[in-house]
């Protein structure tokens, strides 16, 4: 038997999603519920890989099942494809596995031409109506079948109206829709060089084509990128017969939601418009009625609308997005989907269903997409401003939430501004540097112009919760005058901006904004996450208040302190300095010993706020230079402060300086070079953790050694952490337990994890750093390459933000695996930007980790990413 | 039954290598076939790695086994240990499975003490023997033993001999003799705080004890990395009874070689010393006499010296080094070994005895160790001359040979000298960069300041075949006035100095050399290599001129030919520079046409050369700021070549900088972003694989793509061949086979060998890159990590020489392994610096890989290394 491309409505279900797409899917699950859809059939998605298979051919066995199919239609509607008499018309349009709103094409009326137009005129008694659709028709054939510009016939039409004095297209008479069909037809012939087609199947093909073509367009591939959908899915193909809504005003078109989709309430919530067609309801040229007036106008309808909305949300377990056709009074349902609502609504419907018993807690769970819970957690511009407001530029949407302020180009002046005048803060830079840090923490948000989604800049504000947007190529920053260009937009410093860290978008005016709240139903259903999920969730934190907010976003503990972050304050960056300039261990010793008391209380602070929740410390990772002074300026006042001549200091500085400052002697090359720096670290670390004990707050510390690729290297490290810490506790009178373990974040690390694992009793998998070395790709330097891997379509996601799991997931898997051979209860984490990412947290999960460590502001939706994870995990098996 | 850990000489034999180390096995094997041995015991090297593992402590066990030995020995020899009646005097050396020769330390005439002297006076009748004998223990044991500085001991004798006003040690009467042994007392009293140890036994642990450090001494730990001996085999060590060549003119004692060490010859070579001691031999104080001239003093010793010495050779098969003493007439064999010989030597030794029918051709070739062939293979010193020359500095022997020449700094003077002058040039850098090669080439020998083993003026020089000394840390280049400061020698431009790229040392005067030769037994002995292995060995060349030398060195082929090496020639830099900063593709295109011509012109050398072996030509790898100026002169230059004002070029280059280059825009990632580049090079190959193969030879190109990590790329890359191919097969009317393959130089690209072979038809695993990017370790930013690894007994040797098995090893071999699933017939090899590597080679061997390729000069090397493989891997199954 020849393999089936083609499915008619009553032959499917709703479970046939991967096949027919959801659109599909959800037509043959209402046609089998008994509503009333208009029929049809679908093209699969299986069609669709072979058109790609075939080199962008369908072929002569698909064409011929969809003329069967198209046949067996005829005969369930009684009506012909090009009959004059009692002609077919066909919607054809798109429907991807996931929904992918607006993202692809679709053509109406599909089944008209010069005689047909004649014959639905006749037949309708509306010869209006008929031109009416034969124009429509035309216009939007050419554009998304032949990719004609659509300009070309508004233009035309709004000649007519010009010619004609009129103003609205409902003005226009059956002649001028008659010689618009006869004006679009020209304008068709002018620029494909052919007449339009009228042969009804060759319209059919062309369409399905079309639609089929439309999967790879630009906006979907961004769009598959930006929600993960596999670009192998190919989208189906559903060619339904066409009802009308513009016949009269005993017809009329809608949408509705089972539920308010703004807010969540539980309440019928659509609107709708009298003699129209659904794409007069989504131009939003005329306002629609609200679905409660449809009562008044046709009751009978709107009882049925209500009662197949509350069969389709129970059926469906979920609020429904429904569109509707009333045609001469007869209700039909055009299309079903879950419907998309707010992250507020999607988790107060989620709640609500479940207290009402329309679904399980896991259910429920598996409702809200995790990553929309970042807009509850940050301020949002006011929805009424937004609207109105007009970007000047966009960059990459690198930290979410909103904020206004005034314009400020180096951290220095940021600070002044914010702490002396009070002033809120939007600092601007070509890029950060960690030196910045005081000046990030004391701004609204971050603007750079150069860094992508894992730059310095993204990483820090997205650990802060500040909004950030980086890579805005259209802003040039000119630091000497203080001013910065946005094409012919000036801004100069005390200027207001506003930035969107969740769009990219760059506004030069004070957008209000409006905070972040949490509800009632959020705390609810967090609650629920954290009773299903396996996996646990830790915060990156590196100082007393980002592990406090992460406290309230329900961290279970620190998996990442970066104890650098530490040293760049005012009043530590000179120790630190001092410390690295050394020119004997004995001046190294007496710098650390200024750093000590520093260190000690930061983390007194921290095990304080995590109150008896495991804290993992790691130790001192970056290069060295990267705490030296960059620029001529700062070397010289460094120079002063150290009591050095700039040349001496800039000497040092080029000394120290690295050809691949990522590959080169950091992490735990520093503390085998410079065992002293461990030694104060495990000391600040240990005396910390005694004087916190004695307040009755029980710390076990976890000591993580960075950058290890040898078992002989943590050995050694551990050597040092061990001696000192015996010491500390000898002086103490206390000894205290405590963990050594080792980052996971060199490929050799992880080949060698049978090995390592003999002296470590945790790993944490640094998936940023691993994957930038599995791949030999810098962050720092990738953002033309992926540009023009993406553009190629090379790589269909960027790995840094979204864990790679064929390579360096393969990696993780065999890395885990060997670890626990040599010990089987190592515990396993990450805490690289992977552990905040929901489908990197799914592969976690499968690759049987125990925790995940991620910034403050991604806990939650680790923990609901978590939770569902665990679920599918216990799904699949 | 407790563990053995003692073995008498007669329990052992020369196959217990590993326990009883080479001169215990050596000793036991001696005994067993009934030579004249004095009797002893050997402790094992299990006792040596028990030693380490008990915190340096000798286990009671342990001990008791040495004393219940030192019975035994004691009843064999009808001696007793303290007794001055009858003393048993015993010497105490080190053994480990290889030979180690001077590494490690001995104690000579255990058992003194005040009594057993006056004994042993008695018994010989020969006071100032026995004082002698005892003066020299004392000395021997306090330096081996306690660590004293040995100079105290010998100013204190100097003391007595000035008091006496006397000159020669022989000159010394008993009673001056006397007062040393109480001076040295003294000493030791002094240094020590205690007496000097009278108890035999006492002495006897402490000595074994010294021993068992002694493997960790530093120069052990050097000795064990250049020589691949891991640090876990341990040292045995062998208490024999003394026999004394120093009892009067009836004794002597000497060392024997079975066949020339120096050039191979067939003939008893050796020398000794009548009444001496072996050290005396040794220190070179005395001049001793030719092993001929013993005939004519001891006949009877002489000819039973040639009757052992044909046993053991021939029962070894190898040539042997021995060592005598003549007691009292009576002939002892202390030791024999398979002899050190220069590589000349060994060639001939190994040829002669397979003709002699003494051994198998297999066993042959495993006599020669492969590196030793580079001393035949390059120019070396005079080595009259080197005896009497003192180095002023000391840098890593980077590229082997050695030669004088006149001092440049840069490689423009070094050209014009070399090219215009005729001189003989040394250039010497602080490092060198891509834009040097042509200077490199044109001098005898490069030094330089900075830089590893594997840095660019290595690699480079290495492939060229110029000898180098990298990393010379003494070494300050003042590039300015033109001078080079080693400590306080100064050398001038135009000034005299010589390299030896073997050992790394520099000399300030001009050595003269001798040049190397190639004997018909070298030939005889690289074809008998040939038929043996399986690995084929390609070459690493980027021009015709090496490709011709490394077909005369018996190269199969070109592994890697690294085109951008080709684009640094002076008529190619300006079109590269113009191709690189060209504004659009039209620019860049019409660059790009002008390197076409000479890249072409390049490969038809190169396939000549090649006569029908593959040619495997690697696609632009570099990133592009690399062709770039650097500093504000060449940048000022280059400006005005290309018509761009300073700021503009300046900008350019910025804008090209990367943070980690070696993360960065380079490999296919250039092809990717630039297609129009693999389009130009792909003509290249093809349309010069087209005139070579018109002239008569065959050509089927093999095309290498770099730095792929996901199989889109490949077969992104791939189009574009496989297109351009196809346009020039057409233009040309001719077609060609080709292949394309991909470099696995970056871990993700190993984990997905199952992927990238479905495009690949060949892999060559680029180790350089895949050492770096697995192990996250620059090397341009190695040097001091490994420093302070070394030091710090982390690594056992360097990872970018020697390859690491168990982590970059492991993923070769997977990477493999999933290759071979995908694609069966896949080729597999070798290109990195690794390839040329004997250890590394026989890992590739066992890792079933197809081929290595490496620089011309390692060829002979790789194809004796490949053959030993084969042997190996033959023996083991």
């Amino acid at each position: 038997m020849a393999h089936k491309y083609v499915y008619l409505f009553s032959e499917g279900n709703g479970s046939m999603r991967e096949l027919l797409g959801g659109k599909g899917a959800n037509l043959a699950e209402m046609t089998s519920l008994g509503m009333p859809v208009p029929q049809g059939f679908t093209i699969t998605t299986e069609a669709c890989t072979d058109y790609y298979a075939s080199d962008k051919q369908i072929s002569a066995e698909i064409q011929a099942q969809i003329f069967e199919y198209l046949e067996k239609l005829e005969a369930i509607t009684g009506k012909k494809f090009g009959d004059p008499q009692n002609p077919l018309l066909c919607s054809v349009r798109s429907g991807a596995r996931a929904s992918m709103p607006g993202m692809m094409d679709t053509v109406l009326n599909l089944g008209l031409n010069d005689e047909v137009a004649e014959g639905l005129a006749k037949l309708t008694d509306n010869e209006r109506f008929a031109y009416d659709a034969y124009r429509r028709f035309i216009q939007m054939f050419s554009d998304v079948v032949m990719g004609i510009n659509k300009d070309y016939f508004d233009m035309a039409l709004d000649g007519i109206k010009e010619e004609r004095k009129i103003k609205f297209d409902n003005e226009l008479t059956v002649d001028d829709l008659k010689k618009a069909v006869c004006e679009f037809k020209g304008i068709y012939k002018r620029e494909t060089g052919e007449d339009f087609p009228s042969d009804s199947r060759v319209q059919l093909l062309a369409a399905v084509k079309a639609v089929f073509s439309s999967w790879e367009n630009p906006r979907a591939i961004y769009y598959r990128r930006m929600n993960d959908i596999p670009s192998s899915w190919g989208t189906a193909v559903t060619v339904q017969s066409m009802v009308f809504g513009n016949m009269g005003y005993d017809c009329g078109t809608g949408v509705a939601f089972t539920r308010n989709p703004s807010t969540g309430e539980n309440k019928l919530y659509g609107e709708f418009l009298m003699n129209a067609q659904g794409e007069d309801v989504v131009a939003g040229i005329r306002t629609p009625q609200t679905i409660e007036q449809l009562g008044e106008v046709m009751p009978q309808a709107y009882r049925q609308i209500i009662e197949i909305a509350e069969i389709l949300e129970k059926h469906n377990q979920d609020m429904q997005d429904l569109e509707f056709t009333i045609e001469k009074g007869k209700l039909y349902m055009l299309q079903t989907r879950n419907g998309k609502r707010t992250a507020q609504a999607a988790i107060k419907i989620a709640v609500d269903m479940v207290e009402q018993g329309l679904c399980s807690v896991e259910d429920a769970l598996m409702k809200v997409e995790p990553n929309r819970l970042d807009s509850l957690l940050h301020p949002q511009f006011e929805p009424q401003a937004l609207k109105k407001a007009v970007p000047i530029a966009h960059g990459l949407p690198a930290s979410p939430g909103a904020a206004f302020g005034k314009v400020y180009f180096n951290a220095e002046d940021a600070k002044e501004a914010a702490s002396k005048r009070n002033e809120p803060v939007i600092l601007v830079r070509i890029e950060t540097s960690p030196e910045d840090i005081e000046g990030m923490s004391t701004s609204k948000g971050v603007l750079t112009a150069r860094g992508g989604m894992t730059s310095h800049a993204a990483v820090v504000a997205r650990g802060m919760g500040r909004c950030c947007v980086s890579g805005c190529h259209d802003l040039i920053v000119d630091y000497n005058n203080k001013v910065a260009y946005f094409g012919d937009v000036k801004v100069y410093e005390g200027d207001f901006i506003s930035i969107d860290g969740s769009t990219g978008n760059v506004y030069a005016e004070k957008l209000p904004t409006v905070d972040a709240t949490l509800s009632g139903d959020f705390a609810k259903f967090m609650k629920w996450a954290d009773e299903v999920r396996t996996l646990k969730v830790r915060t990156n934190a590196d100082n007393p208040k980002d592990a406090r907010q992460a406290r309230l976003f329900g961290a279970e503990g620190i998996g990442l302190c970066r104890t650098e972050h530490m040293f760049f304050g005012k009043d530590r960056i000179l120790p630190m300095r001092q410390m690295i300039l050394a020119k004997s261990t004995r001046e190294r010793v007496a710098a650390l010993d200024k750093i000590l008391p520093m260190q000690q209380k930061d983390f007194e602070g921290m095990y304080r706020e995590m109150a008896g929740l495991p804290v993992t410390i790691r130790f001192l990772d970056p290069p060295l230079h990267e705490f030296l002074p960059h620029d001529d300026d700062e070397t010289s006042t460094t120079a002063y402060e150290m009591g050095m001549s700039f040349t001496e200091l800039k000497t040092a500085v080029k000394r120290l300086s690295e050809t691949n400052p990522m590959l080169g002697h950091r992490g735990c090359r520093l503390a085998i070079s410079y065992p002293e720096i461990a030694r104060m670290q495990t000391r600040a670390v240990m005396q910390a953790a005694i004087n916190v004990n004695r307040e009755g707050i029980k710390v076990e510390p976890e000591i993580m050694i960075p950058l290890v690729c040898d078992a002989a290297e943590l050995n050694f490290v551990k050597g040092i952490v061990d001696d000192e810490a015996k010491k500390v506790f000898a002086e103490q009178g206390m000894t205290l337990s405590y963990k050594v373990g080792s980052m996971i974040e060199i490929p050799r690390a992880a080949l060698m994890t049978d090995e390592i694992s003999k002296y470590s009793e945790f790993f944490s998998f640094g998936t940023n750093d691993l994957t930038q070395t599995t791949y030999g790709l810098s962050r720092d330097d990738a953002s033309q390459i992926l540009d023009d891997y993406f553009k190629n379509r090379i790589f269909e996601y960027d790995p840094t933000t979204k864990l790679d799991q064929s390579g360096v997931g393969k990696l993780i898997r065999m890395a885990a695996g060997w670890a626990r051979q040599t010990r089987s209860d190592i515990k396993l984490g990450v805490c690289g930007e992977h552990g905040g990412d929901p489908v990197s947290i799914q592969f976690f999960q499968s690759a049987g980790l125990d925790y995940v460590s991620c910034s403050p502001y991604r806990v939650p939706i680790a923990r609901l990413a978590a939770a569902q994870a665990a679920i599918r995990s216990r799904d699949e098996k």
